[in-house]
């Protein structure tokens, strides 16, 4: 399924993507902005992930973590989670970095959400991302 | 404190070094061979990392990932795992990306690593690991 996002045939709400990697909106969002950034190039394991790939992966992920502080979601700080192999409860074996919005005082609504798993306005919030990394790129070329 | 340990000067259990980063055993680790993965240069959260700072801590914990596997831990997989502010449980501010081992079955044994978050004999762990890492690099000269 996510080699079809990387590909570009598979459905997904993207926020971003350059020629290494791909970043999408999750379909069971713990929270509002939660994002998946997955390596253009298939893996399942960090055994066998090119490693300029997974920096490429991880570049992308600072780099949204900051657009969603920046962007009308205000995010507070980011949960970056890599889960490698099913003893870590990795369920989707393409490998996928977690961008998981958090805000201060946010414990209660992160609890529901992690029961709940409910899209929040997908089209509206990968919008709101993407506006986040256009400031950014403006704020670098100033 | 993570500052005297990137230069050099601070007490650390160190399971690899290079230009770039330093990783150590977490003094409080949920599970045996529990590492932290720290640029050299100090920053306290992602919006000021240096992104090639960054991939370097990625492309060490991935490293560090594929040597424990190879090691005496023996791990079936790991938790990649970068707290950015407070908001997202950042309690150390210099950052610092978490390498947690995993293994088939250790819930009930994470759950108490949690509560307890006691060394396992330190310098035995981190040998195990650099061990892991030079067996990595022999496999990659063969």
């Amino acid at each position: 399924m996510f080699c079809a996002i990387a590909d570009g045939s598979g459905p997904a709400t993207r926020v971003y993507e350059d020629d290494e990697v791909v970043a999408f909106l999750d379909i069971r969002p713990i929270a509002r902005g939660h994002t998946l950034v997955i390596p253009r190039v298939h893996t399942a394991r960090l055994e066998e992930l090119d490693p300029a790939s997974g920096a490429a992966v991880f570049r992308a992920g600072q780099r949204i973590a900051r657009a969603m502080a920046r962007s009308e979601l205000a995010t507070d700080g980011t949960n970056l989670v890599l889960n490698d192999g099913r003893a870590a409860f990795q369920t989707v074996f393409h490998t996928h970095l977690h961008l998981l919005p958090r805000w201060n005082g946010d414990r209660v609504r992160m609890g529901i959400g992690l029961v709940r798993r409910r899209p929040h306005d997908p089209e509206t919030t990968a919008a709101i991302i993407r506006a986040g990394l256009e400031r950014l790129t403006a704020e670098e070329h100033q």
